[in-house]
């Protein structure tokens, strides 16, 4: 069994990992406001020359599916893909989300959320000594979740990018949230790399975006 | 103010980080088992190059300057003061165990404990809302730390690459103790980034091993 690569693009920050099981060896994060297709590349090069390791040392390419962002998600995928092209490497695609969720060690509910514009927001919670998930990957409204969480019996954590977001919304209704620490706060490669381990590639490997893009719902409206 | 470097290389593991305050813009980890020497001002200029940065955007260094392994801690220091060299950059120094503690938010005692070999530890211990400092940085024997953390009203949270050596003798002698999740638990320079902070650049950063190296002890029974 060689390395596993994963790649974390799914909104404004991007990170790649170098894994051996649950063992990081390397782990490169960049919020820099460059795009992706500037630094993703470029990105894992660099890590695997500084690691003094080859893509010839890895036999999988584990990827953040979605949700999140339409270009970002796509680009992740399409790298992974490329990585994985003519090469004895697999490639799996893990949720965003639970991917968030995977570097916690808690019994507190962790409540994974990222903008998703228009005053929604991707979700799902998990229960997190083990990671065990309690709802499905969705799209809702931040004001839905505020509701769900305060009628909830445990308090929950917020993590990912849209947590700052929504830590002040839930503030104001006056609910109780705790907000993941900064260094976890939001989403890594190595998340994505434990979110895999387990998953067995299955066919190819397509984006879960949650809703129509902005392209699509136009088209829709138009036929 | 301009940006902050940051330099974490005093156990196996090697990080280096870009933050702007509290936010954190790069970082690059490596546990590849390559020395620092060969990584660390590699990683530093890729992680400049990818960030579109250049070190005339950096106004400040922070080092983690000890406890820690001899080598690492002195090639750390050495970076930065010759990144340092010559632009109108400072060179701050901060504990390696408080850049650890700096990562978390808890009312639980956070126990930092690097391996100092020969049955000794590297250890101090904080509380992490707002960072208290319990204890000074010091070197003792892994028993007496058990034996402090036993009488402790308070269970330790174990952070640092001596952490799971220390969880296990923990566990043989019966005292309850939490481990840090893995995301966490080693070393990184964004905790050094976030224990600079407030820090002030006075003279001259040293060193602080907490105890004689191998030649030294030799040098003191030869002469």
């Amino acid at each position: 069994m060689g390395l596993t690569l994963s790649i974390e693009s799914s909104a404004k920050a991007c990170s790649v990992a170098l894994t051996d099981g649950r063992t990081l060896i390397a782990q490169y994060f960049l919020n820099s406001g460059l795009t992706h297709s500037q630094t993703l590349m470029a990105m894992i090069r660099d890590m695997l020359d500084t690691s003094n390791r080859a893509i010839s040392d890895v036999s999988r390419v584990a990827v953040a599916h979605g949700p999140g962002s339409f270009t970002g998600v796509r680009i992740g995928i399409a790298a992974a893909k490329g990585l994985a092209w003519g090469g004895d490497i697999e490639v799996v695609g893990v949720s965003t989300l639970l991917a968030m969720a995977s570097v916690f060690d808690t019994r507190d509910i962790v409540c994974a959320v990222m903008d998703a514009r228009r005053g929604e927001v991707y979700n799902a919670n998990f229960r997190c000594d083990g990671v065990v998930r309690l709802c499905d990957d969705r799209a809702l409204t931040l004001d839905a979740l505020i509701d769900e969480a305060a009628s909830a019996n445990t308090r929950y954590t917020l993590v990912g990018d849209g947590a700052e977001l929504a830590h002040a919304r839930f503030r104001e209704r006056g609910v109780d949230v705790a907000l993941a620490p900064d260094a976890l706060r939001l989403q890594s490669a190595y998340g994505v790399a434990i979110a895999s381990i387990g998953v067995e590639a299955s066919g190819d490997v397509e984006p879960n975006y949650l809703r129509l893009s902005q392209a699509e719902r136009a088209a829709a409206i138009n036929s």
